[in-house]
């Protein structure tokens, strides 16, 4: 079993990195809630002597009302802890001297608030999920064939995340509809591009092969962390399904039902 | 020059079939307006020895609203000249015994009326437009997910289309969205496959290389075309722009004007 032998490995760990939603908790009406355990597993590894990040490609709030969000949820969690693409991509934007069409979710604008937005030389695009209408993605659609050099970035490229109603779809079915009516390929900026791994990792102070993450997303969690050089595991929760665990591209390391089993088995390898 | 040899071997020629939308008219606001010269362009080739065909992928209004309104503008044709997916879509589905989910324009939606819609086991999806909400999306998005092997059909695979006001978002976009969130490939309906320019052909009586396709859309309408043994010939009106005339993988064998234009050469070349 893969589940034994990535657990046997925890040993030599110096980090985690904790993807959020699907993990931590189910989004959805309310502001979603806890996954049940999830809570108290947060408490046990930070007073363990591993390092703790939290890895998201939540692009619908900007981070400090995220995070307080997932304080209110119980969560012992600070904003410097939390990695996420809005501020990943206001970076990248400044470096390049690049002036955004943003369609983005309202809750995450302010982010973005420092940054020149007229005649704009790009397009931004993050989970906008309600504001993906027809005429908001024709908008971007414009602008980008407006361009004599398309540049499209995406924040993140999942495919759909769970609420607590149900399967919605996520920002990287909008990134292929633009990639394919522009006939250019988006940056991503978030998981799974190994730029954003590695400043998390940067910012741990460690190595790759020390540093393990947990996620419910197969090919974004897991795959972009292994990529990486780290080691993945994918929990049973969130937008997790039985067919990932025979997925054509990506095994993970390990399986396992839920975060608190996973730090369970951590923890107790490093106990023995 | 391809101009010069695609009109040499008109005198071939048994049969002519037209694209509607940017070559007929520039379709927008109160339902468009006729392309100058092309009104008449029509009207000559019905007086000639040629068997004329019209060959759309407007899925926004039934073929019998669609006609109507082109009559209006004043063209000479009728019903039976024109092959459009969502007749050929029902017969697919009324032959396989499929319940579809209608992600289609109100328009459209009579030509559907005949076929069982409860408990859909496959998608349909056409040109939508502001239909194309999120919430419609991820209501297509979940009936897919929830079949056990998920049946997508798409009417038409174009990128984008030109209307008096600008350039907009068609069908294949969100076609590749809901293929990268469900993982599969779609089945295209109407241009540019082979079996509904094949079914043109039979219906007109003759063989590919005795018939010319004239368009406006350089993959869907010309390289369909050519793709079944037709040549295509690409007019500079509608959603032609100068970077199609050195496209990587599809060459016209003609670029011309406008169909005013095509139809004299075509004509001329017949009475030397």
């Amino acid at each position: 079993m893969a589940d034994a032998s990535w657990a046997e490995s925890a040993v030599a760990l110096k980090g985690v990195v904790l993807d959020m939603c699907g993990v931590l908790y189910d989004s959805g009406e309310g502001g979603g809630a806890p996954i049940p355990g999830s809570v108290e597993a947060v408490k046990r590894l930070k007073a363990s002597d591993l390092k703790l990040r939290f890895c998201t490609n939540e692009t619908q709030a900007t981070r400090e009302k995220f995070v307080a969000k997932l304080q209110r949820m119980g969560f012992d969690i600070s904003v410097s802890e939390v990695f996420s693409p809005a501020p990943a991509a206001v970076a990248v934007l400044k470096e390049r001297g690049l002036r955004p069409h943003l369609l983005v979710y309202d809750g995450v604008v302010p982010e973005f608030d420092g940054l020149d937005k007229s005649n704009p030389n790009c397009v931004v695009i993050g989970d906008a999920a309600e504001k993906f209408t027809y005429d908001n993605l024709n908008d971007a659609f414009r602008v980008l064939m407006g361009l004599e050099k398309p540049l499209l970035f995406s924040l993140g490229k999942g495919r759909y995340y769970k609420e607590t109603d149900g399967l919605k779809l996520d920002v990287g079915v909008y990134m292929k509809a633009l990639e394919y009516a522009c006939d250019l390929e988006a940056e991503v900026i978030g998981k799974p591009s190994l730029a954003f791994f590695q400043g998390v990792l940067d910012n741990m102070g460690i190595q790759p092969h020390e540093a393990l993450m947990i996620g419910d997303d197969l090919v974004n969690d897991v795959g972009g962390a292994q990529h990486c050089g780290m080691k993945g595991v994918q929990v049973r929760t969130g937008k997790y399904r039985p067919s990932d665990e025979q997925h054509p591209a990506v095994t993970a390391d390990g399986t396992v039902d839920d975060l608190a089993r996973a730090v369970d088995m951590i923890l107790h390898q490093r106990k023995l």
